[in-house]
């Protein structure tokens, strides 16, 4: 450990930024399942995927083998407006919790979209415009994933068409808005816009839709006009290449004190953010280099990987998209509607299900009460009020520096602060009002979603 | 001008961050003029002060004298959480604007408030903890200062009451649940709490309430309830002497890169932002050592630099506060309903009053539509969605950049990007929907304004 003093905040200079994204597949010995062709149970080719995704990313999408990739110019220079995120020592968390372990937290939510997800949109963005295309397609739930994409778009100029999922898109009115100030254009989902959504809309006449119909309608959408492609804010291996900038300033940032971490903790919905942050240690422990202990947090009411089979599945609900093999809780799976703490997908990516299932990374579910409670325990002493999904890993973070405080261990602990919570009032407002419940699936629950497993 | 490469970003290092805050007034000729006991019309003494505000903040009230005065370090230390602001070189708005002007800012919304209101609450509610207050009692209209206000006194464990413009309490509810998650009560006001209230409610039944209402509302609490004082979040000497951090990190950063600015412009409801920001420039000068244009940018909607009486009046509606000597549209009017952009008080801090009087400062006022086309604009280039408030800044400088262009010169313009927007996406629903539209008050409506101008 360093005798230099550790300032508040570590920010890296600019020209200290990552200039290579760092593929993790490269170091894995088990390499993720490929996605399959859902009609014929084959890997999916790069002319198949080519339909869907702009074809640079494809390539990065089925490249397991370069450990580094080159960061384009036009994207460094748009993560020089957000970027680099400062890696914060919580010192007041941890004068509060009077533990002797030192606590660490990568912040992404100084931008606008509020979370990590611009990362990737920037770069699923550049490499459509560098195609030529006229625009993207995508989903979206709570809106983070959609507004970040729609300022992507806005950047280089590219149309941006969302698909909402209709109870947010009533409900959010401001994720909504904030989409449109950028340019997008906004569709409730299930809609008349495109064949699934009309099929939805006939065999479920009221219903709120599901983030996995609104992929369905996304990718139609993108399949079924010239110049336009799909877009997708997590889970695929492109994505996690992309937010690997997460760790890669992470790691560099703590090299420059000479920290080494012992636990690195993120929350896990499809996997972005904890793929992204984990990764440039995980090349280290699987390269034999050093041992750290990773711990995904998962929702108690949404628990893949927990309580999930490892298997293929579909991606979305209307089952257009290609089978990928992870921890799944079918895709029929929908979390309860009292879950109000995010990470709501039903799988997990495939690169974190490989690492998991070899026992390189931990789980743990933890209930949405507990969740707040750390939410506004941080939100008083650090300031910030995280968005529910990254108070996943505070909660995590609180438990293990409270364990070093019983045990007397002067534990390094990093975890991800994805993003701020400022369109999550509606939650927060549960939680104060204290109408907030718990909600943990049965097994009979989880039984009905692994029913709608694909059979080959 | 430097040769060095001018990063996206100019971030302090901690250590550079000012120790001290600057108190322009000890640099002025023509000081402002005094607080008067509104019954007498007698300077109001520290003794009176006293019983409205913490000892230590009348003290800084009232000097006049001292140029510099310590940040005490448990506020420096909390000002290591979300500061140093970055002053960002806004590349990508140049090269949209194609002009060959250089455009500085400085965000000050990296923070949960979401605004540069932090900086005096952090201050406020460390001197009052320090006087041995149980608590702090506040207005909010929008709510950004009780937002800040809350999250200060949640870090120093004090009872935080803040009296919010109901109409704000209804339609904004989740600034509202911000407040509520930090530990504050949160009363519509005008209430049945206070005397004043109940007086207002007897006369105006269905009053949706106001700014200076809710001042009177909050004095009241303070004065009335044993161990409480009243805070406010802006148009105080005290609050310019905390708000002059911006100007002061601004300065500092510029001069790393010897950087010289031609035009500083900011925003200006009451002043705070505005007033921090130009201080140390302005102290410059006064002092006559350099000279710099500073354009205070007001709405059309509320003119009060622009269009108003630079004489003595309320700075609330209950008239239970002392008279300020301040540029003024009387503590009655009320800018209109459909007047989204923010900056609504009537008066304008006595200390720039005194400096636009003598000539020191120009002012502008901007309709809100355009202000909210320059929002947008900034927004897709830049990243960031500003705070309407925010926008009236970048309306300015973007039309000084155009000026820029049509003339050749290379002009540095600096301005206050004070905060983000996410908790006014009403406003920009409106913009985006084309549904909002502009609105200047008449000579008649402002003469209605001037009628309520206290007689000595």
């Amino acid at each position: 450990m360093s005798q230099k003093e550790i300032p508040y905040k570590i920010y890296l200079e600019e020209q200290e930024m990552p200039k290579q994204w760092y593929n993790v597949r490269a170091d894995m010995t088990n390499k993720p399942a490929p996605l399959l062709n859902p009609a014929t149970w084959q890997p999916m080719t790069a002319q198949e995927l080519g339909k869907v995704f702009c074809d640079e990313l494809v390539k990065q999408e089925l490249d397991d083998q370069n450990p580094y990739i080159d960061i384009p110019v036009e994207i460094r220079n748009f993560y020089k407006m957000y970027r680099p995120s400062p890696l914060v020592r919580a010192y007041c968390l941890e004068k509060k919790l009077q533990t002797p372990a030192k606590i660490y937290y990568k912040f992404e939510g100084n931008n606008t979209s509020g979370s990590h997800k611009l990362n990737s949109a920037i770069a699923q963005a550049y490499y459509a415009k560098k195609q030529g295309l006229a625009g993207v397609t995508t989903e979206t739930g709570a809106g983070q994933w959609g507004t970040a994409l729609s300022m992507a778009c806005a950047y280089f100029e590219l149309d941006c068409k969302v698909y909402m999922v209709k109870v947010s898109y009533e409900q959010k009115p401001f994720r909504r808005e904030v989409m449109r100030t950028y340019g997008a254009s906004v569709t409730p989902s299930p809609s008349e816009t495109t064949a699934v959504g009309r099929k939805i809309l006939e065999e479920h006449p009221g219903t709120t839709g599901s983030l996995g119909c609104a992929i369905s309608e996304a990718v139609e959408a993108a399949t079924s006009t010239e110049g336009y492609r799909y877009v997708l804010g997590s889970v695929l291996n492109q994505v996690l290449l992309h937010q690997s900038v997460i760790g890669l300033e992470t790691k560099a940032a703590l090299d420059k004190y000479e920290i080494v971490p012992d636990i690195v903790i993120g929350c896990a919905g499809g996997g972005s953010n904890l793929g992204g942050l984990i990764s440039p240690f995980m090349g280290e422990k699987l390269r034999g280099e050093r041992d750290y202990k990773f711990i995904a947090v998962e929702p108690a009411s949404c628990p893949s990987l927990t309580r999930g089979r490892y298997v293929y599945d579909f991606c979305d609900t209307g089952r257009v998209c290609p089978l990928a093999k992870m921890y799944t809780l079918g895709s029929g799976f929908i979390p309860s509607a009292n879950h109000a703490g995010g990470l709501r997908y039903h799988g997990m990516s495939s690169t974190l299900s490989q690492l998991y299932a070899d026992g390189l990374m931990e789980a743990r579910s933890v209930e949405q009460t507990a969740v707040f409670e750390a939410a506004q325990q941080f939100a008083k002493v650090e300031g910030i009020l995280p968005a529910p999904e990254s108070a996943h890993a505070i909660r995590v973070a609180i438990d293990e520096a409270i364990k070093c405080k019983e045990t007397g261990e002067e534990k390094t602990i990093v975890f991800g602060l994805t993003g701020t919570g400022y369109f999550d009032m509606k939650a927060y407002e549960r939680f104060n009002n204290k109408e907030m419940v718990d909600y943990i699936p049965t097994d009979a629950d989880l039984e009905a979603g692994f029913a709608g497993l694909p059979q080959k």
